[in-house]
């Protein structure tokens, strides 16, 4: 796969020039400024050429749920057991989950992806514009005991991501947004990042949806014995390093949800992170090809304490922080779908507001 | 004019139990469910009775702009001059403005108000639907060295305000956004926040949309010598004494806010506060009216320091702090227009998500 193209500066100053020439006062507008300057810059790379300004479309966005399982809830780390993952699946199918609201009322198209539940859906009963079915397993292996996939399963599940990703591009999809389901998968997103990052265990580790502190101790546990059959990850082949992370404590959805990233960002698409889970493997794309960090609009800042600390790591400037900061802590990309509205107003001020010159305002 | 009814809290425990029964885990959908709280129990009363529950209705918004001008500007308190406003309100009834493409891009209807500006624009031009006169002068006298506006002046503003607002629910509007447009606007609200607070006026004074520190300190020293010529209010006749702080330093907008507000909660439609300008009537408000308190949502955390300090004398629960805080310093109702999809995604939280019965998730 190619890495993702870094975006073009040159037209950067052309794009600020753009937004300074709006009918406010200057940087007034704040996030929403820099997150059309961003949006431009990658609207450009796709639709157009670095001669003339191109307008920021973001008419079919497209909220992509990874759903899968994970082994190590066999020792009850979550709030729920594994059963919920497919429970809640079906609730995504038939409309009735907190993300289906939230994609009604901010008009977004969604699909959910079973990259592996405990048991498939009776797929025949839905569309395929609804439910994608790439599968890796029937939930991964216990990751506390032995490695949770092997490395062709990691393999085919990046395919996978990249293939849902080039197949929504191809059905027009103009901004991607990333959620997830899948019961105990904190669990693993607390474990890649300690094994990506220099954070202690118990930094990367929260309570999930809510568990009780004894419940916290066994993650923390289960997680450090997960961590012990391999070493941190070696930067001088980071490609081989961060693909054993997968396969020792990653799981099915994230897998997936790293392939769509590095896709994504390589299709020159805005992608839209949600909370602790997809920045997780969002951190993980980054490590592969730091040019997708670009791509990234970081939806809102969770309740997942550890989510905080993953943010730092990326690295960005204070006024790329999370759009949103509600307390939230669901998952299914629910952050996400809130903010889309915030991103479709900063199009609509870089596309359709009046310059200083065209108003008659003489400030 | 009544006072507004305090909301019913008979309902709440059963409101609260329907929310609790969504299929997520308890709490997860952070101030998105205080959200979807506050707006049933203020739907409760303005559609149905104590007795069933009835659905959160937000199907028209309507944000409303009060624009006025301001004698102190002839201090040259703000970056721009004082024939900007009428600029800008032009630039509003064009549609090129940033609350335009935020109101079209989040299906908000407006009206801007014509509190008083310099110059009325020719209303002939502009469909009554859109423009609304409700002139109170031509600009306020400048308050650093006389009254703002008369007695008389103040109370038809209260009615004004109290007007549009009935005419808007006559209408079918059923939640009140307030934006507002007037240079130098942020001296009178600095003012009344002074008046009606402990904190010192250089702690309610800031930078509004840019200005430079010398322009800083003369916006102290002038606001303090417009304060010197009274006392702070006095509790035993709240009504009184706030009226007057209005007569001193208030503004045309501003006060048209406040008895639009009033009348708002007396209604039983949320109200949508903007910026810094906006909660300085709402503050208003609410000493004339505690019960006022219950109808506000808070949109966003404006950039200008006092904005802070004054949103904590309101004295909220945490999960009641403003939804968004994204840098904005603008006004015209940006931050308001910006915040609306998240309460339409609280409201088809409360009226559409499933239950774990309904659903069949056995948490």
């Amino acid at each position: 796969m190619k890495p993702a193209l870094a975006l073009s500066k040159k037209l950067l100053i052309q794009i600020q020039s753009k937004i300074d020439g709006k009918t406010k006062p200057l940087g007034s507008l704040g996030q929403i400024e820099t997150l059309a300057l961003q949006l431009a810059l990658i609207t450009q790379k796709r639709t157009s050429n670095d001669e003339t300004l191109a307008e920021i479309e973001l008419s079919k966005p497209l909220m992509l749920i990874f759903a899968g399982d994970h082994g190590i809830n066999q020792h009850n780390l979550s709030i729920a057991p594994s059963a919920v993952t497919g429970q809640m699946v079906m609730n995504f199918l038939s409309g009735g989950a907190a993300i289906n609201c939230f994609c009604r009322s901010n008009k977004i198209n969604f699909k959910v992806v079973d990259c592996g539940i405990l048991s498939a859906v009776a797929k025949e009963s839905f569309s395929e514009n609804l439910l994608v079915e790439q599968r890796l397993g029937e939930g991964t292996q216990d990751f506390s005991a032995q490695a949770a996939m092997t490395l062709p399963q990691v393999e085919q599940g990046l395919a996978y991501g990249v293939k849902i990703v080039e197949r929504s591009v191809e059905e027009g999809s103009d901004i991607l947004l990333l959620g997830e389901m899948g019961i105990a998968n904190t669990s693993s997103a607390s474990a890649i990042m300690a094994a990506l990052t220099s954070y202690s265990v118990r930094d990367c580790v929260g309570v999930g949806t809510g568990i009780s502190p004894q419940q916290l101790n066994e993650k923390v546990a289960l997680i450090s014995q997960g961590l012990s059959r391999f070493s941190n990850v070696h930067f001088e082949d980071t490609t081989a390093s961060v693909l054993n992370v997968l396969c020792e404590v990653g799981g099915f959805e994230i897998v997936q949800m790293v392939g769509a990233i590095l896709a994504a960002a390589q299709q020159n698409l805005a992608i839209v992170v949600d909370g602790f889970i997809v920045s997780v493997a969002a951190f993980v794309a980054v490590t592969l090809d730091s040019n997708v960090s670009d791509y990234l609009i970081f939806s809102h800042l969770s309740q997942e304490k550890a989510h905080q600390l993953l943010l730092a790591e990326f690295k960005l400037p204070e006024n790329r922080k999370p759009l949103l900061d509600l307390g939230l802590r669901l998952g299914e990309g629910t952050g996400a779908a809130l903010a889309l509205p915030l991103i479709k107003a900063a199009a609509s001020f870089y596309n359709d507001m009046a310059s200083f010159e065209s108003a008659g305002v003489t400030v």
